[in-house]
């Protein structure tokens, strides 16, 4: 059977998704050990992340040739600012996590690398460059709250972590998703070798700039 | 008293918008004398146009520095989308307008180029030259409505032409309008006479390209 | 035998470039009948145009993903800056025209619009979208000047129009034109029929583009 | 007296370029005992970076709004190109690093992260913005070698290091830093609070990874 290209792409990075699956971080959200000051951390660092990250959908609906295509971008900009988001606005009231502290605090600069390449790669291409620049986010965050629940059945129900784990394993996450891969497939149809090379080169940094997001939120890092 | 930024630009436009209320489509318009294929073309032209409208407040979207602006452009999209977009819709049912008649359509030359002279612009620029890029059409359809109401107050009511009249004098378009006009005030306060020269040029070739669009529109160029 | 990419964008525009031969800008430039005055508006609005133009180069230094390809694009805008730009710096000095007046003339807009056409597909697509949008103007810029060499062999002789037939039948501008041509080529190896559609869309654009600076310029038009 | 815009900057990264005065890969350039291979890998990994520091010019020439700018970026392209990339290829030469070797090393995720923020930089912002961005990089070079002349007279004598240090006290780089910190200085004049801010952590992100760039090539990491 033939491979499809976000497989292709899956299997591109499949030491580096292991890593994310062991991390301590990921872990301590799965078993409910994980440090609330360090989750306090991520989630700050991932509510700006998530802004930015929008920022590429938004460019997808500037760089589109067709209605169509529009639709879908401007569709999965309104996901992230309202579903996802939804996730971590709800965290922002549970661990008064204010605006002013949202404002107050500087992006970190794993954070910086990992949105700042999204976008260079997103302006200097074109509406595939940007599905395979997101896909990494998108794609690893549903398997690992998958793998979390598969690990330990308990995880959605811990009442701290429980809701993070929910969300990314929700359907209507898994939609975003599918509707993700399923773009990049069907745009990478017929493009030539020397494409697929430099398009497996942006999503393995982007999984490499995945797992330098748990070491951020893990240790801290500013 | 102080002029605020956006009198200036309209003002150093006042010549160019002067055409369009003497525009015999726009004469039309008013007093329902207009040609239905003129009409017609002008819809489906002008659909095309907002799609590549909608991609500006993208770019908006991509290329602000707060959050706040983030929403002011993505809602500015969603109005553009779905609120604008809304007369179209409704007129392309009316007059029997296909999808397929629109992807059957090339955009005639005059949109292009006035659609291609924002893109331009806002890639090249930031978040304030993209509002005043998009300002001389936002605002322009607002007065052409009112000034049509002025001469004729039975516009509104005609069983055809009514409904554009309608939706460019109704509260929720003012109020896009507004916030167009005050994101400009706001973003150009204290901006160098330099820059204040060159946007001052984008919003009279856009104030052009509006007169080179009712043209089209009226002799249904290609 | 297959034809090649840019055969086929050329033939796309046959109708289109049939009319640069007899446009009577053009005529008079090979009869030596051309009005001075139209001949001085033309070469202030030309050399505006080639910095807009050359920033398409630099746009392709940007967006190119191997060093060779960069170079290619710096060579373009190097030949541009200073090869094309000499032939105009040469009238410059001939028809006493001075930076001031340069800085004192506005862009017309048929100028405008034919540049931010070309950077707005720049920005938004990769190194084949701007080797495309730029081979209308090198290409036929060559062309015109060969046919009116075939119809008047005394043209390049002419004292004051020679000069810029020659320039445009010189080996060093035909081996610029070629690089243009095979670099389209080289890239549009393989690719889908719908990207090769846009792409006849932007020489046929392009095109018109052309056909409306030499009315410009006959015209004076602002 | 008032501080420049340029020292403000400076300033705003005090801490974070004292660094690289203490760092271990600096200073073997400077007393001789760096690691040949460590050396080697630097010269590819920063020779992979100039041809992307390089696309910052371009960019700069097509987002620059006078003919004038124009030229500046223009100049800086070719002097990066030409003349601090001959440093490079003469060290590649005597190193025996050939262009396939080039081809085969991908840049160290360190290296992507700072070209990619400079370039998102870029695309979203102006001639200013891009001045600031490569600022750093071009600044701190300079410092870096004369600071090793003053620690060391003979530094500049060394067998293998002292063409690297030659190169980066030349009159001709010192004339490409000057330019640099005259046009941001220039550029600045009458900038908003808001943007003074925005730029200072630009200045500052840069110089952050100019010093993630120096662990990278001491610890030669991917």
């Amino acid at each position: 059977m033939v491979k499809s290209f976000s497989q292709e792409l899956r299997e591109s990075a499949r030491e580096i998704w292991a890593g994310y699956h062991t991390h301590p971080f990921v872990r301590g959200l799965g078993d409910g050990t994980l440090d609330l000051e360090k989750f306090r951390y991520f989630m700050i660092q991932d509510y700006l992340y998530l802004y930015e990250y929008a920022k590429l959908f938004a460019l997808g609906v500037a760089k589109s040739r067709s209605r169509e295509r529009m639709q879908m971008f401007a569709g999965m900009a309104y996901s992230t600012l309202n579903g996802e988001m939804g996730i971590h606005r709800s965290y922002m009231k549970r661990l008064g996590i204010t605006e002013e502290e949202l404002d107050a605090t500087p992006a970190a600069l794993a954070n910086v690398s990992y949105t700042n390449y999204m976008l260079a790669v997103g302006y200097a291409g074109d509406d595939l460059d940007i599905l395979v620049a997101v896909l990494a986010c998108a794609w690893s965050y549903q398997e690992i709250a998958q793998e979390l629940v598969r690990q330990n059945p308990e995880a959605p129900s811990h009442p701290l972590y429980g809701e993070w784990v929910q969300g990314y394993i929700s359907e209507a996450y898994g939609k975003t998703v599918e509707e993700n891969i399923a773009g990049v497939d069907a745009l990478a149809e017929g493009i030539s070798p020397e494409r697929k090379a430099y398009l497996t080169e942006v999503f393995r940094n982007c999984s490499r700039y995945e797992a330098g997001f748990w070491d951020m939120a893990y240790e801290q890092l500013v």
